[in-house]
């Protein structure tokens, strides 16, 4: 890798930048970040963009903590969200889709020239679809070192500690402290309200969902909460937040380093493919 | 319709609000506008998401004009942009997969009850897709109003006045004024050059497409210009930018608001579907 | 390109020929002109092959000027006509389908060595259809020069001086006069009709859908015009048909003159596809 | 159905029709026909639409036959080809592609309210892809009646009759036969010659893939024979096409002579679909 | 090929074998038989795997006659069944998804080294998916011999031979004795019924379907027979159905064996792909 | 739900009854599991079909427990395993290929009344396209309780329990277990190997697989190890093995058992679907 050391980034998002500077950059930054996000229903207190802020912030602090060796994609601001279909507001794509957009900006990127992407989504229910597409990508782009995380999972040990509630989930305290911390705009804090948040608060179906670990049961959420929240979002707090996404940018950044210093990946020996 | 003399919008991004303000909110803002992006060069002096400011801005702008009758989706800020993928940076979208994402953020929408949906386009490769999709969703909606447009397609008589270049279009002095005028962060001024602004510029390839009106031979930016260019960017200015941009908006709310005083649409009588 | 002095041609339609002599003839005829049309209503006096006649014959007589030099292959004779479908007889494909068509048709062509392809619409439903299918040819297709165009658009210089009614298009004046000129048994004279040929004859919708140029907003014809056609049929005529055919054949021709002598095509340098 | 007695059809052709006339005749002609050809090598002197005519002229005979109850959809030119795309000229569709093309034409007789189709295949290599269209068309389509066949298939008894060669098939004597009846300028009657005519005409391959009725071993009709037919065509004769023409036409006349006696199709009970 | 003479093969199975075992078989097996079944009903008296294990055991015992030169895939226990699906307990997938899962299966053998493939389905509605699967394979693999073929169809001329019944087919005599041979638990012998065995004993459809060879005219199940079997399964007998098995089998391990003794395919010359 | 107390079940596999019992039986067993398997490479001493043994065994356990209540489709011996191609003999379906799949089954057990199905997945590979199939059909199908899980994550902790690698997986002990207790046959003893069984024995991207819980950076088996597993499955046994799958039996019944008590689901009130 070249060396960055008087190397200036303008931006690290590939949109801000004129074509140009990337033409410049590509040598000092070998990594590429997609970020995904969502545009759904928050419960009564957050902007239905929750999972693209943070997705963008996050993929934005990563950089910034390794610049310049990291860009950042425009963040995606739909994903994955039948499942909140219920509740005013969500818009929807088919996992099909997603996964053929994941695919393709992935793509793009390859074609000039980066082989280090990782595809950071803010929703979970986008999982499924960028799970298939990385599959995909391995199998047709030999050279391509791709991996993906979401924000929560690789935090889940802190936030088993900072939580409250028996049940949590989407929008709860530890989502709605992401959210305070990133940008405090996304919250209506006088309308944080306590979703459900014991098993108790769950219907039937529900708590079935939540009664085997392993075994998935996935619900609607108009069946599992009336508000579309779980946990307590009542409970969350800037401090929380901050302590959540300082973590998981630190352990994502310290992933990126050692991928960083990754050889090229080499396609398997011996296998033909059509 | 209801009357929305008293109330009162947050904002009218959708992304931005909770559900049960989009809940209370729906009544009075029959309209919604999905507008669309790009990421791509766009010369040596503009930043790859000018498309995306541009329809993000004009969609505020209108829905502003409007206040509360229009929400605005979250813009999309990657597009079909194959012809532009020799230059390092551009990311791109089969058509098919931007059509299928417009037809489903147009039934997301409808399923939460919108009835009419102004598709809006800063960037022109995306233009094909968006008519596909619509005529899907024409076909398959059949209770709904859909009407789409690009931005300097609706004032191309003051873009014909404004120009000084024989050969304009992608990044030319009328785009590069619009940017100016959006976000003056989409500019560096200092390089802002002369592209292929002649048809002397041109390759024979290049002079063949502009040589017959009505016969499309698209042609990759690389050969139509080294600079990614069209036009003479140099001679762009704010005022410009202003009067193209204000003329859009005025012209795109002109058309909403008569569409807000259409009736519902009606499916045709005697076809069956299967 | 071999001198094609002394090479006489059966046919110029790829259907009407054997395998040998195609063989033979490849080296003389470097462009292939595909044609597509439609089975749609064209009002209460044409038949509902009047596209896919057009297409033919344009692409027929394009092909005679040019002798030996142009190829043409069958007419796809329906296409894209769902806003048609409420009135009985309509056929109609997806856009998706048509498309793939095309590329199918396009690449079947290369596979034999042709790198110069136009295709040419009779039906200006197929526009998008046709847009997303070159889009994907020069991208995947590297040495393939296609271009395409419908026929009207290519002389609407032409029609605008010819034609009589303020609002024409689908089966008006300006198409009617082609239809007798290229096949008097398209058109029952007697039956001719004046159709929706001033805005005061459109519904609220159709009023909006001409209001404003560069906004679209599509209509099924049956909201358009009882009878299913534009403009004034009445007012056609086999002189002005042949005024719009020759004048569209003569500048397909010269563009297809200058597609001839452009050295092949050349894959953009620096571009990795997967 | 309707008494046809004074009923007169100006064409059975959907295409040469107007939609008022196709109106009024749709309650005396409840059979439509789709026929479908194709362009493809058919040896050195049968002209590449072969398929296609044969399948209009078929399709023309038993409408005629059985006036005014058949009309007869635009013949597709163009089909399943890949096995001959080794000779120059061949165009080929993907069997997906002819699918959904034949899926979509007959939706959308159906739409207009037929509810007998019969799929008429001059080419023997779209016959997978029109099962599976009839089989999708039957499940999505309860109330549709829908048969298909091709032309020699109908009548192999007297083909079986008629043939001198050893190995026949595309191009052999039976189909040269039709050929000259239906339209003698398909046929360079001095260039007819001997292809592949027996079993030790064959490579390996194509020998094994005679060996075994039962088995099925597609061979690219390059290896099959260096002329691109098979069986002996200077033996074809108008007569023998006559027979053949004709007792196809009476055949499936006679089947569509009980299709049209049949009571509308009736959905199986109980089944429920999603 | 390599002299298999002291090879010993634990089983010709892949799934029962490890990969060390297949990567020492590969050169002494140079064929792979991917065998396809269904689970739908076979009338009152048989299991709905019928299919399935006929085509498994067919496989079977092909490959120990052909020891050690043939490997078998696991046997898909599900088909195309949609005409059914009017029974209790038929599962059925879309011929586009068994197309495409046979495509993968193939493809997958193919990326292994297996050049000589045969798909042996034991349930006739995976006809058409199974062709069109072997002619996109034909086309994508052009160093693959593949070949396919169904059971009963193989002996057509002994299955005429034993059967009693004017009209057979799905689970009659024949069916019903092939099924006693292969596994006597697939059959409950008291139940063994008489089902539409005459052309009397048929809906005016289902008589018009058996009425004119070459014309297909596809019935659901639940309009040919109450029982939902044709022919009279009464008849059946575990000798008849040795017969039948043990000649479909030494008749497809004869073509085999020719088929091992053909030199590899070779692509056609002067044909070039995208 | 009826009382199953004298009702006798012949088998509770679908695919080995007739037609008439599987009509008798649907009221009495409301739930329908659909069990997915693989056909891939184990390691040096393990079948290809573990995980469909597995995965059938498990599924008639379950059965068996809640006898007559459950009844199982036929397992799929084939999944998604691109990441062991490098392996001969191993087989793949494409993620959407199998997803595709299990949503037409479910489609059909829900076309004959079925309400309450669950997936099985003997392979996790499987899981993103399982995943996906059961938002579809949620989505599709509101009246459908869908619930899914694989074997060994439904007994984690006891899995960790009995562990003794600190790296483990695909057929380490723990899955080595599992087989040797469902079917002895699928384990050559004399052949079982210490895989990749600590963090030492990957390479570098191996190693950064495993460094961070919740980033995925998914590996092809053939970097992870050169014997195609991970653990020490010499350290397997069936003590272990009874231990794991009875407790994953015991559970799943559990899970099912309050499923069979849930009332039939709703459709979310207020949501329109296009």
């Amino acid at each position: 890798m070249a060396s960055p050391d008087h190397f200036v980034l303008r931006s690290h998002r590939l949109a801000d930048l004129t074509w140009p500077e990337i033409a410049g950059l590509r040598q000092y930054a070998p990594v590429a970040i997609v970020p995904l996000g969502a545009c759904e229903q928050h419960g009564p207190a957050m902007a239905q963009r929750t999972d693209t802020t943070r997705a963008e912030v996050v993929a934005d602090l990563v950089a910034e903590r390794l610049n310049p060796r990291v860009v950042v994609a425009p963040v995606i601001p739909v994903g994955v969200s039948e499942h909140h279909m219920a509740f005013p507001g969500t818009l929807t794509l088919s996992p099909v889709t997603l996964q053929q957009m994941v695919y393709e900006l992935v793509t793009s990127l390859h074609r000039h020239g980066w082989r280090k992407v990782f595809v950071l989504t803010g929703h979970g229910g986008n999982n499924a679809a960028v799970e298939v597409a990385v599959s995909r990508l391995r199998g047709d782009l030999p050279a391509l070192h791709i991996a993906w995380s979401g924000i929560t999972p690789v935090v889940s040990d802190v936030a088993s500690e900072l939580a409250l509630s028996e049940i949590r989930g989407h929008s709860c305290e530890i989502e709605t402290s992401q959210a305070i911390f990133v940008d405090p705009e996304l919250v209506l804090e006088e309308r944080l309200a306590r979703g459900s948040s014991t098993v108790d608060d769950l219907d039937p179906a529900g708590r079935l969902s939540r009664s085997q670990p392993g075994i998935h049961f996935p619900q609607g959420y108009d069946a599992l909460s009336a508000t579309g929240n779980l946990g307590d979002a009542r409970a969350a707090g800037k401090e929380a937040g901050a302590r959540l996404i300082t973590t998981a940018v630190e352990r994502i950044a310290g992933f990126l380093r050692e991928l960083l210093d990754l050889p090229d990946r080499k396609p398997a020996i011996g296998v033909e493919k059509p």
